[in-house]
């Protein structure tokens, strides 16, 4: 049912007040490059999500329907992180520090009731991170994405994945630093340049499709 | 079977070259002065935890077989964080940045195989948040506890309780900062005395039973 | 003229929307314990001083006629910095980031018009660092004060002695992290308990007092 | 005697362990940049310096008795800052937390023996840090150039050119953050892309050029 040839690339729109979202902008750069250079064989489609708990998974699960993708990658934003994190899990927890952008907060609620208390993803966290180290571009593995809509969002694709019986599709989700010009509203915050992320996330994609299995790489956390 | 009068405060012994652990040193303090003032009705046992993949939860479930508590709760050091954390959830999931005391250092292993990819902590944690920063103590949830020895011992535990049947004990981890002793050789990182780190666990300990449901309090994380 | 007997100690009031000011309530701690214990030869005279470019020199010159002290030691808060840490420098600038408690915000004004860049503290500072670390107290030398009213009194007190030829009365600022309960509105920020930070600047009047020529310590930056 | 076409733009080589120093990347691109395009009527001289306290002022100094340059701008590294940081003031202060590479490491040696205590800054340090923001380039100023070589050059040249009634010469130095690719090696650092901070330095250049008078900005810190 999958298309063997097909990525879907997912970034959010714009929150908590942001006039731009990198993970949009990234998402969007790499299907318009990937288009343009015909790379590969095989077709990248970005999807950008609503930063709102009611209707970010349907509009990714009807992504998911329309282009039956074999590998389903995320991007959101983590304002303030230093470098491309690569998420290891996606916990069944809605617990949002500011209301979302149709002015919703829940508060410790689960993404989706009596489901599995977490999922992990199905990408080659390790294998990608070490690609991307090795083109010195920092990255690392992150052990939570959060509680908010990105969290939701990666748990709840896999969730998906995971009732649908879709197993052999790959999902997975990465966090972006701030754009530089993000980082001057938020003195001392850490960015990362669009050209980087782009090149990154592009690694990332072919990394994703090309590896069967993952490598092992230290790059766990004491704590 | 269990006993409702007693409680397994667990710390664990020093690791990654440091000389103490603030963890041990607190939860043998609050056991001693709990059995000093005979406060309320229930009896604090202190152990001990190995910093060892291999004998870490052997102890810990020796130790709630032999004391049958009511309550769970396992403290560990997370040297750098500047508050008390309170955990939300234990991964299955080993991946140390760093060789534990007896030299073990899995990478990308289940803390058991074939088990729940994760349990959510069964403590109060939003009240127990609450209640420190009414008293002046800067506290938070943390959606992570790592993938080391300590995430193994929060996720065994509760896998442990899980599979026996014993959902009525509760069960939970808090991460301590260092003592300002410790962070003279960690120049930057943030400490916490052992006085207010005492009187913090002493304080969570008590609303930990004390709380039947938990509060709604803000405290989820964006990323 | 100078006492040999007399410490002069201030702190500030509190500023920035803050209930209080760690420095002040360590002045005051340490002249009443000092009190009490009749340690020393020495007493020390705590004075606060206003969160005000227009009269907190007023109030330090004051004070220093008044007290005729042989040591002045000025105290302030550093929200955010993890440990006690000693300034090296006071510059001839004032550059608000914030109105200070009457209102005032200087940008780019010299503190005193035409005189000196800057004056180097003349407290033993490598000698101070070295004694907290000794008792396990985090300690550094700071090499920036800032821009904001700590250093105007820094600046100004050293200025001062200077222009008066009181070149035997010793002079520096120490700055104190946040209370604990403080930090629990800067979430993140790293904090320290009052009686630590009495014990630290006990010692470190101590020190003052008791070092003539202060000690070779490595404790420069980079940057 | 100074030529107002010349502007002596100066890196240092790599030290601590790098294989590279972006000051000197950058400098060295600023300059080919330069010659390529023509840009307005002046030349940029870029000069390497050596990371050594008894060679850097040398160096420095015959580089301007040479190009008799009308601004001297000196860019160092400062791994981790996560911006341009355009330093407000130079110390009469070595203290070195490591041994620079010639192995000498001085700790609390005057850079100047008997000079005066600091120099600030003749650039327009606010114009500066507007016109990078104004591009969308994270910057701010820095009340402290720490005490090591980046210090030492700062503080050299401005007393250097006090000495020699050459007022007229501006001079001034920013630093740089880690690039992406030695951010690597230090796990949770900011970085910046090369070209980001050559476009920064473009831009300061022709603003230090441009600007007679600097701008009134608030970009001071409390501490």
């Amino acid at each position: 049912m999958k298309n063997p040839n097909n990525v879907l690339l997912c970034g959010f729109e714009a929150f908590d007040g942001e006039q731009l979202n990198p993970s949009w902008l990234v998402a969007e750069r790499v299907a318009q490059e990937n288009l343009a250079e015909k790379e590969g064989a095989f077709a990248v489609n970005a999807v950008q999500l609503p930063c709102e708990f009611d209707r970010s998974l349907i509009v990714l699960t009807e992504a998911i329907e329309r282009h039956q993708p074999s590998l389903v990658l995320c991007l959101g934003q983590a304002g303030g992180r230093p470098d491309i994190s690569v998420e290891r899990i996606g916990i069944n927890c809605m617990d949002a520090p500011i209301a979302d952008n149709a002015g919703s907060q829940p508060i410790d609620s689960a993404v989706i009731e009596h489901a599995e208390a977490a999922f992990f993803s199905t990408l080659p966290i390790k294998a990608i991170v070490q690609s991307l180290r090795d083109e010195g571009i920092p990255a690392s593995v992150s052990n939570s994405a959060g509680t908010y809509v990105c969290n939701q969002v990666l748990y709840g694709v896999l969730q998906y994945l995971a009732r649908q019986d879709l197993s052999d599709v790959r999902a997975g989700f990465i966090h972006l630093p701030y754009l530089p010009e993000q980082a001057l509203s938020h003195r001392g915050a850490a960015s990362m340049s669009l050209d980087v992320m782009v090149k990154a996330i592009r690694l990332g994609l072919r990394v994703a499709i090309d590896t069967q299995k993952d490598i092992r790489l230290e790059a766990g956390q004491s704590h």
